[in-house]
């Protein structure tokens, strides 16, 4: 249960009067009154920067939609002397964070700064002077999350995040409240929109990924280290984040079985393609085998055409949902930028404020006790390529490996002919573990020059 | 701001401390108790049915989950005889409604019956007796959503009704929450399955509208008289509570501008294929201008086929919204059905609970005042098609007609030859009152058989 604190005892929410000027109407009840919320912004960045312009630009609306009037008491910054693009007094800029968070007058603390340290000790600071907090960090959501909820339930207050997973999309919302009661089977997201905008480009201009990947770069949409995103770690945290809140329980970024794009070649997207896939990078959560035990993994994967995620294209973000009720849900929309993730964070924001008003906080998903399945236990179609000898016996040599582990061939292909071809298969659902097994046997054969581009089939059949 | 009630005042909830069994997982927390919130259902039809099954089948689930059990004390019914095929005891049928809703016992009661009456006056009476309800009852909503939600709000309970637009699809409690902070500049909406499915059996098979028709009434998919949906009555009492909601203000259904699908032709549709485009009846509420004005109105249009929209296929329904800070976001998923809408519900469910507990109820946007739009004010891109003679000077004097009412045409293509020519226009952007004009000034040329198919096309430029 939510703790319940009566507003009488919250003495800094100071209440106005003032009916406030609107912008694009006016109150039909002119004695409604404004309270104002004094917030506390520790980091001003991409994500800091945009808040504070569209808390300053749209505080009037904002106002006299939700009667709530957002004031911005502090920014902390490590730099003072930094240039930057907000309209706010120099004098509300501080280094002193720690001081910040705690100050009498702060109603919420917004955490925008990234990083482990020092935002888990100001979050934790936050959360034991009984400030609501709300972050989109998803590195320490992914490291701490569980004890920063237990901290914040301790002390009855909000830690909330949607900035933290597909920005503004509000899958965090949509997950732990309209679905609270769902039954999840499964979760399948694309989280990470510099790999979705480098596969897009390998899918669509038939770029390979070196190429595709140095486009990215030179648009900003990935860094000079593209190890984060392309090795799938960002995605990994979202997704465990994502995980822990659909199945009630402590899931870290570490806990998630991850393959990045690096090895996803050309030939690998132009043969998915004439099959009628497409391959994405996906943070899959699900229940196995009607649970308690999940599976939590980032990995690239053939995504049928006919799949409402295969038009997910470019930096866009989408998360795919399946209940045993609700059937198939999409939540689609931009995964990455200051404005859309200080949108997911004003969304929190006013929750907050209302929270607080009302003497209450969010109510979380109870704990569940759950294992996380090894993946190699998980079954699936699998796509294989192969560069062989091309000589007489070779495929029923490589055949008897299949056969040899239990996993059936549903289509093979020969590409090209003489000394550089290559096999590609797609196998019937097959355990994992059996198809690496498969995959170490068949380096062993002679013929075999190389085995790649092991990739997951995605199963769906279009309603 | 919402109304603070002690939860000592509420005598009506019943807490227990045996811990529930569990299916999927176990408490790791043992001595947390369940709270027992007990339900009356009003209709046990399509959604009142598969809530029962649900809250049955899942009642562990979601007592571990959320903290909270839900009793079914009553359900009520029209016509004790029938058949049912719902898992609960026959003794909680009762043909007393209004007795049922003010039960002492009752903590929330749930309107799946649909209609205006008898459930107008039940939810009034439900509101009166300050118990909070559940509904996803579009057609009451479209007529007295204002005057409810203020019934609710002077009482201090929820009334919530996620399940009354685009059923499992979390469209309110997104705008309503995760957008309350939002400067939403338009929403766009396939909101109705039945007409969705005929356009798509158009679009893909080549389909006429009356045969589509057919097709859809076969599945179950449309009713023997579909004037609901097919004429966009369903789709506009839709908008207008999305409207409402996004914008702050009172939408009526009747307030919307409606068009139905009854006039798609299966040129038109091929058309629009040829150029790139699919047809789809769109409810679009929209900020004109800048505001605070609103444009609501439902009408086929003519959408890119790289527009998210666009790939909405079959039954299913989506929400596109586009917001400032935000950009672009969707929600997808299945429009209809009993599991789908029961789910809405029982996601509604949980967070009056969780309301309850905690003494509170959810957040309402404050009422902006705001004017509906003329749509013959609004400007768009327009198709059009004219059945006319083949002979020399036609062309000409269409276009001088264009010209008269200022009206640019962007592209023209003569389909068919001798006596059935027809001409096909896409203008450039312009106002709908003088493309009106123009088509009536049109109708006056002897050389024009008919005028027909005029199609708003949506604009998108793709990321």
């Amino acid at each position: 249960m939510p703790s319940t604190m009566p507003t009488s005892d919250r003495p800094n929410l100071a209440e106005t009067d003032r009916a406030p000027a609107t912008v694009s109407g006016q109150f039909l009840d002119e004695i409604d009154k404004t309270l104002t919320v004094r917030l506390a912004i520790l980091g001003c960045g991409n994500v800091g920067g945009a808040l504070i312009n569209i808390l300053n630009r749209q505080k009037a609306d904002i106002a006299a939609r939700t009667g709530i009037s957002f004031e911005i008491i502090g920014v902390a910054v490590s730099d003072l002397d930094r240039e930057r693009n907000v309209d706010i007094s120099p004098s509300l800029f501080t280094m002193d964070a720690k001081s910040l968070v705690t100050r009498d007058d702060v109603d919420v603390v917004v955490e925008v700064m990234g990083g482990l340290d020092p935002a888990r000790a100001l979050v934790e600071m936050a959360l034991n002077a009984s400030k609501p907090v709300v972050t989109g960090n998803k590195a320490l959501l992914a490291v701490a999350g569980s004890q920063l909820a237990e901290l914040a339930g301790s002390h009855g207050v909000d830690l909330l995040y949607e900035a933290a997973v597909a920005s503004a999309i509000p899958v965090i919302r949509v997950v732990r409240e309209s679905l609270a009661g769902e039954r999840i089977k499964r979760i399948m997201g694309i989280l990470n929109g510099t790999t979705n905008f480098i596969l897009t480009r390998m899918d669509e201009e038939g770029s390979d990924y070196g190429a595709a990947l140095i486009e990215a770069q030179e648009l900003g949409l990935a860094e000079r280290d593209p190890a984060a995103d392309v090795e799938g770690f960002d995605a990994a945290s979202k997704a465990a984040i994502l995980a822990g809140l659909a199945f009630g329980c402590e899931v870290l970024g570490a806990d998630v079985y991850r393959e990045g794009i690096t090895n996803v070649r050309a030939v690998d997207v132009a043969f998915a393609n004439r099959l009628g896939y497409v391959i994405k990078l996906l943070a899959i959560a699900e229940i196995v085998d009607g649970g308690p035990d999940i599976s939590v993994r980032v990995h690239p994967a053939m995504v049928p055409r006919s799949h409402p995620l295969a038009s997910v294209r470019g930096a866009f973000n989408a998360v795919f949902v399946e209940g045993v009720a609700c059937g198939e849900l999409m939540l689609y929309g931009r995964g990455a930028g200051g404005d859309a993730a200080a949108s997911a964070v004003l969304g929190d924001l006013v929750d907050v404020a209302h929270n607080l008003v009302a003497g209450t906080c969010a109510s979380v998903p109870r704990q569940l006790e759950r294992n996380i399945f090894e993946h190699f236990d998980l079954s699936s179609a699998f796509y294989l390529s192969l560069d062989v000898a091309d000589r007489p016996g070779v495929l029923a040599a490589v055949a008897q490996v299949f056969g040899n582990h239990g996993v059936s061939i549903r289509v093979m292909e020969q590409v090209g002919l003489g000394k550089d071809a290559r096999l590609i298969f797609l196998t019937h659902r097959a355990r994992e573990g059996d198809v690496q097994d498969t995959i170490e046997e068949l380096g062993h054969l002679q013929a075999v020059d190389n085995v790649g581009g092991l990739l997951r089939v995605i199963d769906f059949e279009p309603s």
